[in-house]
This record gives structure tokens, sequence and C-alpha cells, in this order.
């Protein structure tokens, strides 16, 4: 049962689908005072939601700030991550759930001022607000996704590993990335080209000294079985000629300033304009502008940059030469470290630049920090309308940084710039199932860290988990230790946990389908499944992937195992080097298994079983493209099963 | 069996006391090449050691180098804390010890490279490198610990509660502490001043406006039972007339730059000059300054900012300030922001300034990066020898922000400026056996976490690891929520958790003192005690406190409990509320432990029994100041047994 509540004038973000009547009278379940929503929870209260955030899957005992930010350092005190996913299951003895539809600042106080207290506070009181009733987080969780419909699906081929750095600059690295994949019998499905394939950071342009003959290289590539996937930033260099530039001027299809001047930041190109994705006719013209790539045979998207990140404003820097100069700096040392230095480093993602910029909202204008969460949503809706209109016969591989609910029709999200931290490979995990109860299906987090160097243990481990997301790519930054999985010791090792990626995609793939066909979550934490079991609703290191696996992967550094908690019978497998994969039965209970480095685990639950791809077929050379294609039509002879 | 080698011209660090001839032979273990020092390791060979360092007690797998740096954010990554202990032991089918005594940059690579290669790189190649073979990892700890000798004896009172913030900057703020704690009876020991005692952040003096009659309140505060100890800084304020200054000057007593010009830095009060500890007339001075305030009767020191952490120096401000004027900022915007403003924030703590500083050692002119890690070890050591001629008779309490071993025979140190993160309380956990290989055993973090927000559980969860740790301070930042015990809902429990230390100070006293007798661990990794149990081998979440406890704190926010591993037959004590005490039987093996918040846990092994004082001495009124004030005698019916 959905209650649906206005406050104020809100915004239509159209995340929700379902047509809903508001309900005229205040809102229950929570105490409104103060414009402040606030619940009053039990010790035994669990919380659950918030999409793409931080800490645990029960996310009782912090803050959390809807604010759709460029955080690259994911530590534990983080209040903002790249996405905005308003919705909360409140879990006790009348569970319910709420989602905030209000694309400004939302804080979500989950008992972090007073232990057992929840409180939301909206920064705008313009919005609506849902609330569901149910008998379980699972129904509660049904009824909302139905509410905001289906999930994107992306082409089989995306279900395939991918090898992503910033930056493969040039098609000799590209050839590079993928000859070695080549040599060392890894499969892989596509490589992905990170800011530097553009001409001077502009969108939909390609270096051409850099990547000669694009259209012929991507061509050649495709033919191993292997898609390249460009990155799409949201800012538009301000360059005299450029017509994304020129044309986004003379439209006026650019974000403004309270004059009605484009408003000038810096991000990679230098300054920019930002493309005004919440104006229709702007999301239009900068959509069909993808088909520049699409006609060069480019299938797939990954959109950056999009909270908007701002690295500067031309505001900003104009005032700090002002400080500047009518400072004694060359006399007072103290004004210049202690004031200006701070100044300056303090301009990024500054609140002030999302304060002063303005859209054109089907002719109303409105301040962007009003609607900052829907900015990466809708230049992914540019794209993917557009693609309903180019190639309305094909699917097109997308997925974005910044996100709002309703954005997980048109794509899917990776999790932002995380670190090769051990602790990332846990909140890889954790953001799985949260994520899918806010509708978003297609996803995966930078396998291996983005940030930091990476160690050898470190990338297995973690590709050990990323063979069981439906987006598995490898990513690194710019600087960083090159974590490509040849680049390391044991590459066998490697090569058989890929391979352990293709033998499970008949599974994975057909568990997504269900997921979305059924509103039904991917990845169920054992709280979901085994609720009356104490122990398991704690569990937050361990998933049930589908109805069948749960999944219990190492993230410790010179770990020989883990603990692992069976709330019922199943079966250890373990796929170990060369294609071997061991069984053993293990009783409910708790147990420490022994994984080693090189080896996948899973659980089989009891009376279940797993169909999954011989190895023998994997290792056939002559079906190595279309495996790597996922063109490949598999026969029942194919198949072994685990139970 | 200990080797000692030479190389180049070391400096006399004077970390080892024990006279060890040195062997005329090549070194053993190691092959040396491109002065490198590399050892194969097999896949099984564990590594431990490095003292105050980042990560696991076993530490393959990463880099670590021996720098010592003012780093408060200790994410995995980093590479660098604030003490250089450069002490390992590698543990194999042949276990043997190393210690690199070179106080200037040290990179041990256990594997980070290649993950089975340890490469010890030192910056300079002057240094002793002492190898001890032994049978076992605790053979060679206790060897190499009779060699640097006898570890540092704090006061009794010292193991006490303290509580710390940045800042109780006046005695009203002090007195509401002390009566909050008061008010709600949780014992407390001592209360820490941190800088704003000062007059202008200036060592050896009083604000006197903020902390009149400082003598008296001394003397008031004492009578409840509770210390005040204040915090000493490196630097020393440039300013005319202040006689700590004018008296370094005069005396040469400042560290150099290349011209014999005393070395200017900013650091919090403003512009300064580092005492040159490494010069012993230099060193006995400022020694002899702590006098002031042991007149005034404080009887305990920390010692921060001896790294030392640089904010910037005059040097490097000049130069930025040159690059500004020389720049066309007003025309070009890329410069100020692309260059400038990395250039300044990149001045805190930066080499060019640790290699522009000069020591002058027994008349010896020596630069700062070839000795960087003494420099706080010589701080305190200023201290300590001042303190054996000026109160001879007394125990004071001193611990030290940085360190190198050597340090550990005249104080204890802090683990730095951690944050309120769960993943921290376990990093505490791992560095207390670690920091007793290298001979810290007075050691202690900032309980509740310094920087960032703690919330009400992640405080008490840390607490009860707190009540184990010999340094037993709750401490937070400057701008960070408020932590003390008493500013939280369920104060009873906290006031519980503090009861637990004080019940168990007769234990934790006992093997303190005996751990430094014999040169013992105090805290033991369980792979040392059941070296044969390859579960008990790869836990690093669980330790042996002394012959009879093992603790496995919780350190999971929302967690109704923990994996726990018993190596033997143990019981589970659990101290809740109200003092009362559970005790269970348990089998060897793997558990799941319920632990609610409020309850203290630990295991006493098999055919163990550990003396606590009953809690109705600990909540006898009349007994308080004693308790606090640690001055009680005990008499036999003032224990019970657990066992």
């Amino acid at each position: 049962m959905i209650k649906k509540y206005v406050f104020g004038t809100p915004v239509e973000t159209e995340a929700v689908v379902q047509v809903i009547p508001v309900t005229e009278k205040t809102i229950s379940r929570f105490e409104f005072q103060n414009n402040q929503f606030i619940y009053q929870m039990t010790e035994k209260t669990k919380v659950y939601g918030l999409g793409e955030a931080n800490r645990g899957i029960n996310k009782r005992g912090y803050r959390y700030v809807s604010f759709c930010s460029d955080e690259p350092s994911h530590t534990e005190e983080k209040e903002s991550l790249y996405g905005a996913h308003n919705f909360l299951v409140i879990d006790d003895e009348n569970p319910f759930g709420v989602f905030i539809d209000n694309p400004g600042k939302v804080t979500f106080d989950l008992g972090y001022e007073e232990i057992n207290q929840l409180v939301i506070t909206p920064k705008y009181m313009d919005m609506y607000i849902y609330l569901i009733e149910g008998n379980t987080p699972l129904d509660i969780i049904r009824q909302f996704r139905k509410m905001i419909g289906k999930s994107y699906i992306p082409p089989k081929w995306a279900f395939g590993f991918g090898q992503c750095r910033w930056s493969y600059e040039n098609s000799g690295r590209v050839d590079d990335v993928i000859r070695n994949y080549e040599e060392h019998q890894m499969l892989i499905s596509s490589v992905y080209l990170d800011i530097d394939y553009m001409q001077d950071y502009k969108d939909f342009t390609i270096n051409e000294e850099r990547f000669p003959d694009f259209k012929d290289y991507v061509s050649k590539v495709r033919k191993k079985g292997i898609r390249l996937v460009p990155i799409i930033d949201a800012g538009v260099k301000i360059e005299e000629g450029y017509h994304v530039y020129e044309e986004g001027v003379k439209n006026r299809f650019f974000v403004k300033d309270i004059n009605g001047e484009d408003y000038i930041t810096a991000v990679w190109p230098g300054y920019t304009h930002f493309p005004d994705f919440l104006n229709s006719k702007a999301r239009a013209w900068f959509g069909e502008k993808y088909r520049f790539l699409l006609d060069l045979g480019i299938e797939g998207f990954w959109n950056d940059m999009n909270e908007p990140a701002i690295f500067y404003s031309k505001n900003m820097v104009e005032r700090l030469k002002k400080r500047i100069k009518e400072s004694d700096i060359e006399h007072d040392d103290q004004v210049l470290m202690d004031d200006i230095r701070w100044k300056l480093t303090g301009v990024a993602n500054n609140s002030e630049d999302y304060q002063s910029m303005y859209h054109d909202m089907n002719g109303e204008r409105i301040n962007h920090d009003k609607v900052h969460n829907l900015y990466g949503y809708h230049m992914s809706r540019a794209a993917a309308e557009a693609f309903e209109k180019l190639v309305p016969d094909k699917k097109i591989l997308m997925f974005s940084r910044s996100s709002y609910i309703g954005m997980h029709r048109y794509c899917g999200i990776w999790m932002g710039d995380n670190c090769s931290w051990w602790s990332h490979i846990l909140l890889n995990l954790k953001m799985l199932p949260s994520l899918n109860m806010c509708g978003f299906m297609y996803i995966g987090a930078d396998v291996g860290g983005f940030g930091c160097n990476a160690t050898e243990d470190l990338v297995m481990r973690w590709m050990a988990l990323g063979v069981f997301t439906p987006l598995f790519r490898n990513h690194s930054a710019f600087g960083t230790r090159n974590q490509e999985c040849y680049q390391f010791t044991d590459t066998a090792a490697f090569k058989n946990i890929i391979d352990v990626r293709y033998r499970l995609m008949p599974y994975i793939y057909d568990v997504y389908l269900k997921s979305v066909e059924n509103d039904d979550m991917m990845y169920s934490p054992l709280a979901f499944v085994y609720p009356e079991d104490e122990i398991a609703s704690g569990i937050e290191d361990q998933l049930l992937l589908g109805e069948d696996i749960m999944i219990a992967p190492v993230y410790l550094q010179n770990a020989i195992g883990r603990y692992v908690y069976l709330p019922e019978n199943m079966t250890f497998v373990k796929f170990e080097r060369d294609g071997k994969t061991v069984c053993e039965s293990m009783r409910k209970g708790v147990h420490f298994v022994k994984i080693a480095r090189d080896e996948v685990p899973l659980f089989i639950r009891e009376n279940h079983q797993v169909k999954i791809v011989r190895q023998s077929v994997i290792t056939d050379a002559s079906l190595r493209e279309k495996i790597m294609d996922c063109s490949i039509c598999y026969r029942e002879e194919d198949f072994e099963y685990l139970q």
C-alpha cells in the first residue's frame, strides 16, 4: 500500500512512473516538526536503502547526505558519494518504506545524533513523499520498484569482462592490452576509453593522431569479440568553432548564471559550459550528439563528471584574484598561507557555484541547488532517449557516475572512483543490495580499485567478487600502478578467475533478467531471506545472488580463508586453478573455510542447483570470439550442474 | 644469536644498548645488490614488526616507508605514520629478525612489487644492521628487546582512564569535564591539556587568563585523584623577549639552514625554530625547561609535533611569493589554479625543508634528512634525562607522537592522530603487538577517534578495547563532535566499561611490569602462542594479553556480536551492565558470540585464572579518589577470580 504526500511545489523528477493519487492527510509514521521528519526507532530497528551510499547494508548509526558529489576517497566519515537515492526501508515490527522525491540536498540522520532517532531533513521543502507499507522489506521493495518502473537491461555482451585505465590514450596502448589478454588466454569483452581519446577533452571528437581511422579501428577490435567503450563528460569545452559549444551557446542550451549568461566552470578541458540537461530541448540536442560515436561503430558509453564535478569556476577565480591583489602577501605570509591557500583549495565542487547556476526547466528558471541530484540522471536520459530513436533495434551499454532514482530505467552505474583498498572490496559488496533496492541492477565497482596502488593479491581477491557483478570492469587511475590482470606474476590464476565469470554467465544473466522482470533483488542481504535467524540478519559480508547462490568473498589481505555463516545446509564450491571445481557439503552454522588466493568461492543452497558452462567450452579456441562477444548459444551438453 | 654489520659511517642512534661486536663478514640471509637487501619469501613466510605502522599484524603484501610523518588520515595506502621502527621478524622455516639502525628514510617492500620478494631500500647507506637468529618469533623478539634495553615504566596512575580534547582551553572547561565525570560516577585519573593552555602556543608558558593560579589549580584537581597532563610541542615561537627563544638563539641551540642561520618554519605559534635535540647541550637545555611545569605540580606530559611537523617554511613561502609575483595570474587562471594552487598546498611537511635543515651532533654538522627519524625520540629523551635529575625519586608520565626504537626506554607513545572510524578500532588492536616487538609498552590510541565525528556506539565499542591498553585515553579534535563519555545517552554503560578498566588494573599493571622485566610481549598475536594452528596463525582481530587473557573486541557497527576463534578451550567472560559478570565455558573452535554494545568481552585460557577487583570496591565512594589516583592498596578480600 503506497501513500503519496505533497509538500510545497515539487519539481517533477520523473523518478516515479506509476500514477498514484496524492493523499490529503498529514503524513503518517513520522512526526513532522521544524521541517524535519522524525521516527523513533527501537533497539531492533534496521534501516536499509540509500543505494550508492557509504558504510553498511544496515545503514543505522550514521548520517548520510543525498547530494551527488565527486568524492573519490570513500573513507568512513563521508556522507555523500556520487549518487542520491532517497529510498529507505525501515524494518521493525511494522516495516515501511519511504521515498523522498526531492532532488535537492536531503540529510538522513539514521541514529547519528541520537542513537534511536531517525531524522530526515530536506534542504528545500518542495517534494513528494511516498510511504509504502508492506509485510517484509522485500514486499516493500517490490512495491517501490514497481512504482519507479523497470530497470535498464544492457546488451548481453556487457556482462563480459572489461578492462579500463585512465588512460589507454592511443590505439597502440589498446592493442597492447588486447594482445596481452590474448597471449595469456584471458577472455575480455570490452576495453574502455578514458578522456584521452578525445581531442582536447571535447565530447564527441576523436583525437585523430592517437586513434587514426577510428571507425576501422573499432571494427577491427570488434572482430575479436571486443567492444570499445568511450567516456562522455558532462562539461563542454569553450572553444570557438567547436560545434557542440557553438550550438549550445546559440540555442541557449547551457546552464546559466543569475543574469542569464552561460555559467563558466573548469573541468578537464579547461573552461567549459554545462549542458542544461533539465531542459528537454537541450537534452534532445545533446543526446543526438551520441550519433557521432554510434556511427563509428560504438555500442557502449560511460557518462562521467556529471554530478556535475567542478574543478573551479570563473567566478571563484575572479574573486580569489581580487583577494590576492588586495592582500599584502608580500609582507604578510599568514594571509597567503592561512587564508588564500585554503580558499584556493576549497573552490572545487563548491556549494556557492551550485547555488549560482540556473536551469531552464520547461520554460521555468530553477536554481541548480534545488535540482542538483537530477543532473547526471538527465544527462544519461538524454543519451538513452536518443538511442531509442537512433538505434531502436539495438541495445546500447551505458552507465553513469552520478544518478538519482529514475535513471535506473535508462542505464546502469558504476560505483564511482574508489581506491585500491581492501575495505573497498567489502564496500563494493555492501552497495550491491542497497542499489538493487533503488532499482539499479547493472552495477559494479572499479575492480582492483581506481585510486592508489594495487597489489596482486588485492586485485585477485577483488576479481573473485567481480565475477558475480553485472558490470565487471578492472579500472585504475592515472599515476597508479598498472593493474591489468597480465601485469602480475600468477597470470594463470587470473585467467582462471575470468574463466569462472564466463562459466557463470548464463546464471548471472538469467538472474539479472528475472530480477528486472519481477522487480526483485538480484543480491539479497541474508536478513531478507532468513529473517528469523538472528546471526544471519546481522551478516554484512555475504549475499544471496538469485535464488540458488550465496557469495562470500575474501576481503582481507594475507587471509587463508574466512568465517562464513550458513543459515541452512549448503554446498561449498571452490573454483580452483585450471578449471577444477571442488564441492563440499557443509552443515548450517558457523565455519572457517579455507580459500586460497587463486580460488573463487561460492555456496549453493540445499536442494538448489546451478547450471554452469563446462570449462572445455570456455577453453575451446574456436569459440573464443563468440564467448567474448557473448553471442554463443549454448547447447545442453555445454553445461554442467553444481548442487 | 645476533650479528652486527656496519655499512658506511653510521650515525650513533643509541637505539641499541647492548655492546655487540661488528661482524666482518658480508651480510647473510639477504642478497645485497644495488644498495638493496633482498630476501625471497615462500608462500608461507610471515613478516612481523615495524611497530607503529599501517595495515596488518602480518605486514606482508605492502610497502612501508620509515619516515616519521604527520599523517592524520591513516587510510590503507599510507606508507608512513608517526613512528619509524625498523625491526622485522621474518617467520618461515628458519626465522630471523633484522633491525636496520638507520635514522634516514628506509623503504620496506614486503611483497608489494613482487608478491614473494622482500626488499629493504635505505635512502642513505650509512647504518648498522643487526641480524638475529632464533627458534621462534618470540625468541628473536626477546633477544632484540634485550639488545635495545628495558622499556619505560610510567607511574601507576598513568594506567587510569584519561580524558582529552583539543581543547579544554580554560580551567572552566576542565572543571566541566571533571564535574560531569563525577556526576555520572565515572572514574577518571587524568585530564589532558592540548595546545591552548599555553600563551600563544609557547612551550613552557601558561595562559594566565585561561588558567589563573595554575599551580593551585593543578593541586585542586590533584586532590580529587586527577592529574592534569599538558602537551609540549617541538617548535619554539620566534618572539623577542620569550626566554626559550632568546636562549635558543643565543646558544645556537636551534636547527640551522645550510648557512648556519636558524631555520624558520611555521607551526601552531606561527614562525618558529626547532630545538636541535640531536645536540646534547641543546637537549640538556630543553629538558631542563620542563622544570617550569614540574614546579607547578605537573607529573605527566605528551610531546607533540615532533616528526617534526611543518605547516610551511619561510623559504617555501618566499619562493611561492616570487612565483606569484612573476606570474601573470591576472590574465592566466590556469597558472593560478593548476600550478600555484597545488604548490601552496604541497608545502606542508615538505621533503625540501627536511633536506634544508642541519643539526649539530657532537660538533659535527649533519643534514636533517639523514637523521629525520631521531627527532621525536631525542625530544623525549631530552625531557626524560632532565626528569632523572630534576625529580629522581618520581616517575613521570610521558608519551610522544614521533618515535624511533630507543625512545621506548624513555617514554611511551600514542598512536597519533587517528579518526573516528570503525576500522581504526582494529588498527589500534593490530598496532599493539607490533609495537611490543619494538620495545614500546606504554601505548594506546586516541579512543573514540581523534578526527571526524564519533557516534555513541563507536565510542562505546572502542572503550571496550581501550580498557585493555596501558594508555587509555579518549581524545578528539577541534571541530569534531564532543565524545566524552557523558555526552551520550547510555552513560550507565560507559560508567560500567570504565569500571571494568579499574577492576582489571591489577592484572594489566602486573602484566605490564612482567613484560618489561622479561622483555616479553604484553600483547601476543595468536600465531606466537599457537604456531601449529593454521587458523589461529592468521587471526588478526584477537590478541593474547599476558598469559591468561585473550581479547576479541567488537569493531563493526550494528554488530550483535562477532566471530571468535578459540585455539583451545576457554571461558568466555562478559562484563555486563551494573557490574555483573557472566562466564561461559566454550570449546576450542569457531564460534559466533553475542556481545551487546554495553558489554566488555574477554576470554580466559583453560586452567588459567584472572584476579579482578570486586565491583563493590570500585563503587565504594570512600575509595573513589584512591582508585582514580591508583594509590589504593588492595586486600585479598578486594579481589575475585575469574576462570
